[in-house]
């Protein structure tokens, strides 16, 4: 996601899913706060893992970690209408997944902001201060966003 | 709501709505943090108020501004699985309304919480740090919320 | 706390916290959401908790889940100025605390809200669909609260 | 910022801000959400902007809205620690605005998380579904931003 990438539209997603808006999502400016929208993405990338690969994952011997997000805004959204979130994988590594989300609120083609979310898969062992090592993608992960990669 | 009143059921409420939750509901026990409820709350009763009145209520005369709240909370919810809100009236007032919400997750008729929540109505002026006067609930308003109250 | 109970002052209260406030706890209408406050009351009385035991309570065998909390709001507060919050506690039971906590902001002797905690102590154990059995309170948490009575 | 830049450190930050940590801030995994890195973010930018230029910036003939922020993770952060944020401006354009921000916990040099955060200013006029139309950067926002810039 560069920023000359072009506005993107519901075809370029594969899986959808969604939200319900809050009235506390808006702020003062009367429209979701930017901080709100990665509620959403995190949910989106969190919910579709778990529904697609069938288990709980934060049991998983590795879990997901966010190492970086980001998002473009083009239109405002806000409460009270639902928000559809399309999804995709830009790109599968041995420890890693890059998701791009659209969000969409009403009927345009067009989003309203995209989202990117990279996962990095670190050892899952209780809360503690040191740093968890980083493993490869559980085989449930592989095989939930494999099928997300865009021809 | 005292704390007497026993855990509400499915019948003891009027009209309902259903929310989505967020990854980010759930804190570090694995539960919908208790401050998080009040979101789906807040939202619960401004939604049915936007819709039964057919109005932007954050237009009208005078806006109601939380009181008073309070939720018992009875078993767990949290994320991924949606909420279902139920609502009704307890009292309608002047310039005040009291509302009850229970929250529900999953076919269970028992609720999972129960919010109060009290909205008093005031004059809709602009931000200032001057306090508002208090108003009569505007009739929008008022013929909402009046079939919300139980026999 | 009944509806009945006079708006606290600052001399209700024993021990004090700062919290600093966010952009994104004011909503559309200007001032601190009525939810972002149970983020600070919830705050509020787990630091105080950690800092008075000396302990990660997170890992004690029991751990105190929220029973019941409720909120009044006499005056607005907001973005961007700190909250001041005042603890006391007015029951100490064999599995159960309750919490009375002042929110100020600026230099008024009048709380602008005065919430109520209530936790309740259950073993710690993993994350579960099963209920957890209610547990005494660990000696570390009576000794931390019991203080925290008014005279 | 590419995902090439090295982990920042303070000295590549100019000027500080402090904001106190909320138990909800950490999710399941006992860390602070992605999310909520922008709730902070967010208020850095613009408690900054409020005391620089000394005027109510929600009042201004132009508001700026984010047109686009970034969140890089390099180590977990969460509750109870305050975090130190350092802002630095990296362009000033026309209407828009690019700040850097370093998110600190503890006393280490190196930042636990860096976001990108831009504000593109518009008209500001009431809530609306229409788009509101870009505006230069009014002149208080202008004389609070420049002497972010480094060298």
């Amino acid at each position: 996601m560069t920023e000359r990438s072009p506005r993107p539209r519901r075809d370029d997603f594969v899986v959808w899913r969604r939200a319900t808006t809050r009235w506390a999502d808006d702020d003062v400016y009367g429209h979701m706060n930017n901080a709100r929208y990665f509620e959403l993405i995190d949910t989106a990338v969190n919910a579709y893992l778990g529904e697609a690969s069938g288990v709980n994952i934060r049991t998983l011997p590795a879990i997901g970690v966010v190492a970086e997000v980001g998002c473009r805004y083009f239109s405002q959204m806000g409460y009270p209408q639902p928000v559809d979130m399309g999804l995709v994988v830009d790109r599968v590594g041995t420890s890693s997944v890059v998701y791009r989300i659209g969000l969409f609120q009403g009927d345009g083609d067009e989003a309203c902001a995209e989202g990117k979310f990279v996962h990095v898969y670190v050892e899952n062992r209780p809360e503690t201060t040191s740093e968890r090592p980083v493993r490869p993608l559980p085989d449930a992960i592989r095989e939930a966003v494999v099928p997300l990669l865009r021809g």
